[in-house]
């Protein structure tokens, strides 16, 4: 079978997903649209896909799918036109930054019986999903700890981060997802601490640029994770995971392999700083796994019901910083 | 300007380079052709472009370029038909395994004015170019020694090592061309060593699959290159630059960037084993390169001329195993 | 000057201190002492040392300073006995598992006019020494967060355990000292998690073998803590400190540096997995400041002082994981 | 049984066998001898042994062996005193720059039944003793071919460069040696490389400071060494075996395991820059075996005979580079 699949939304993400999708021959994107013609237009044009507006989308009985790739206040009315329309829905992370509307929207797509997919990318990182792989198959033994290390190359800009629903349900969220990727287990509490150190403006609109949580599960598992708005060594993604066996670590991506070394010592070079460089191969895989979930009618691996977790989550990280206290989830 | 190019050939390395050129916008791939038709189709139909004869291909005046991804033995008569017509021509290394007829040709494209860039990819590999950039920078002072390390992950099959041209004019002419990307002088006398380590039937068709090579300039530089046929751990491809005021090295490129430590140790992953993984970077700018010298009238960077004076060096390792003697170049 | 010295305590650590004075021109050892006489008559022999009693050596002029290395629930009365007498006084850490106790005795050395130097060995690691100098020299700017993972290799006897004052005060201690060393500003808040996850037996005697600590500082930076008891891949003791221009990390120490590249990846050797062989530089380098302060009249760079504040946040984990609060300082 | 040893010399690595004697239980330094009086006095003071003439030395019976670390010149006539007088001999390298007389205190050594060890240190370095064992272990498969990388941290002063017999008997020889450790075959046949590329002066004295070889086996295993006398980012000591299951590689330690990420990369620490630093436990390990070799009457792992083998490899790559050929061993 040959997968259908329209893109909602014409930005950078949505060109990425493009990519991929055309670069398999299991599946086919067949339209695009975005509240700004002409991106979609020339969406469109590069791949060979429709402009067709979201109405049309969801009417049309060919498609199978779509991939929601717009501003986040857009995403759960998205899923729940889509999900209405029996269209199995990928969506970017997160569903919503509103916890009641974000369960509703998933509960609409599960009774629809289509299947939504988050993406929470990074566990189809080739690495990290190694690690979980040898997890799996016990090469560490029982799992104790986790720490993620997730420091962003830099500061956004403002104007995204006042809208972003804040460091913890924009960035954090991410290692919330990661942190029960790895613990196989649900957290029962967590205390966060969170502070500006880096710009100021994050205090003006009510919001942090540095954050340390500590999750720890009914059997005492815990996971640490380290955020910063700003690495100026480059995108720092890293994640241990300490089991009763041994330790599985995923380390950083260079720009290149290339090493000097002077009287002085060596300089190498720096991390890969951009998002979509570091993740290439993460975003090809969740969507391929996209198209094989709707191929062989089997359930993704990151679902909404995953996203509504991880704000739970985040919600509780900002709790926590904000009444100073150990929050019981 | 858009620079217009045409697929000889429709192989693997057709369609990466198919894939390079319509991932650009500086770029339109307009035509393919292969001696089988069906290849060429699929080509076409993937990439939008047309099926066309050679011929056809020869008189389109709107062609810039073609890029010859034929076996060897088509080289040099491709590059004289197109030369002839035009057309500016990316060839596959080598220009032909005969000297003689590979200088005639590299002569006729200089006669007709057309750019003739040879696919020597690693000179492109964004590690092997930085390390030149920070040797053109001053940053590691005089070149004094080059290391090439160079391991094949397995071994050809025996079809194709018998019309390779053996180990030097097939595997080593890649470390040639290094060595002197590297050394920024000419080699004038070398001594190679080489046996049939690995797997007898080299030894039946007169070929070897393990090899050692040191050149040396004028002036007293020396590069050394190990070669195998064989690599269990993966495409083992590195190179180290010594200068008066440090060392340049480039390191390989890993599967993924799991650790895992246990108590006999840490397991990490093998390297990429497959060169069009390793060098996926390398071929997207080599024909950046390419289509660059067009658009821009100037000279590529892995001319004709280099692809002479590479085969010149493999015949002259050829020279010393079986004199068992140093050869003056 | 020749700075004489006295041992006591005749055990593991003591014959590691006696081979770093010993192998000094600065510096001689002259007695020994220990509650087993065999052990101190075999250091003093080893050494050349004399073999006296307690009070001899606090009643002789000619000595100026003791180390004293002997069971924790000693350590504070040998400090207040060597003190009194005038003697300078290097002392393994903690002071005192009693805080009351440990800030008397620290009272009692400073009223006396005599050093008191803790042995928070870490900070005289060359590694962790060149990080807190990179910090001083402005390397990475202003410090933001600190993360520290210390993970012993295996889990200590059952019997030491109970006597040792728990996770936080025999082991987590060092790594306090380590945040407060590397933060540059006093922690005001924090948040300890903890865990029986390797051994029942710590249970039973009200203790933890697993744990994790968030310190803040009143501006805002913040360090994190891994603690576990066991470590089957070696003895793990990293530092990161992340600053507003870069982050400064120490790596580990490996048994050696051979790695086996085969089919199924790489095999790496294991971390070293004991203290004395990872700290051999770091003790030899506290012997040598302690003979420096002496000689030169300066104070040391890790006070009994810094014992009781380390010891004070020890506390302060226990508290925030009985009462699961974050805990204010 | 304790050893009794003496040692012929009080220079820097006397002082180093000294301080390895003095560590063990099993040996005991029991005189020295020197040219000058004022170090052998100051050496014997030291460490408790006692200065006497080398006379005397060979004449006490209840001297098991001595350690010859006395200039280049003097070693075969030491040798053949003391192995005439009876004792065991440890020698560092080479026996002696006459190949001829090397081999006759070999033959003299033989004949008078004692054991002559070569302070082939490397052999003994914890690294280099894991890859061979990894080999005998067969972990890697067949030997097929091992690269040296031997690169010293800074040039020679002159007036030791011009007695030590040229860089192939001075410094190559000693990767000559490790050459034959790793290939398990004798070379029989080599090609040579050197050139005068740091400093003029090299050539006045008829010297080189760069050099490269290929060493190849009768079955054609290929050994390749390359050395510099200047390497600016400290002492660089490589070396890789390949063989026919995989690749054991040992590689170069630091000077500490700090790393600092800025924006423009990462600035690692170069490598350890003096010999006796970065092979610290190899001198302690060479040791620990002449001890153990006497006292358990058993054959030294690097004898006489290796010695001479390697002094005959070396005087065949200045003939190689001097009659610019390839050299039948």
């Amino acid at each position: 079978m040959t997968v259908k699949l329209a893109l909602i939304g014409a930005g950078r993400i949505a060109n990425i997903h493009a990519d991929a999708i055309t670069s398999r021959r299991d599946a086919e994107l067949v339209a695009v649209t975005d509240a700004m013609p002409k991106a979609a237009q020339a969406l469109a044009d590069r791949t060979g896909a429709l402009f067709k507006s979201a109405d049309d989308i969801a009417a049309d009985a060919s498609i199978d799918g779509v991939l929601v790739c717009t501003p986040t206040d857009t995403h759960a009315d998205l899923i729940e036109k889509f999900a209405r329309a029996g269209k199995h829905v990928f969506c970017e992370k997160p569903v919503d930054l509103d916890l009641a509307r974000a369960q509703e929207v998933v509960d609409i797509a599960r009774d629809a019986a289509v299947k939504l997919m988050l993406g929470f990318n990074r566990r189809f990182d080739p690495s990290f999903a190694a690690a979980r792989h040898a997890i799996d198959e016990g090469k560490i033994g029982t799992v104790e700890m986790v720490t993620i290390t997730s420091r962003d190359p830099g500061v956004p800009d403002m104007g995204y981060a006042s809208r972003s629903g804040g460091i913890f349900r924009d960035m954090t969220i991410h290692d919330l997802d990661m942190a029960r990727f790895m613990l196989g287990e649900e957290p029962v509490t967590l205390s966060a601490h969170a502070a500006v150190l880096i710009q100021p403006e994050f205090r003006r609109i009510g919001d942090y640029d540095s954050a340390t949580v500590i999750l720890e599960t009914a059997s005492g598992r815990q996971a640490v994770i380290t955020n910063s708005r700003r690495a100026t060594y480059g995108y720092d993604q890293r994640v241990e995971i300490h089991g009763s066996l041994g330790v599985a670590s995923v380390g950083n991506h260079r720009e290149n392999q290339l090493s000097i070394g002077l009287a002085d010592g060596y300089q190498i070079a720096p991390l890969m700083n951009f998002f979509m460089t570091r993740y290439t191969a993460s975003y090809a895989a969740e969507i391929a796994e996209f198209i094989a979930c709707i191929a062989k009618d089997r359930p993704p691996s990151a679902t909404g019901e995953d996203g509504v977790i991880a704000l739970m989550l985040a919600n509780a990280c900002l709790e926590s910083v904000e009444k100073k206290t150990r929050v019981a989830l």
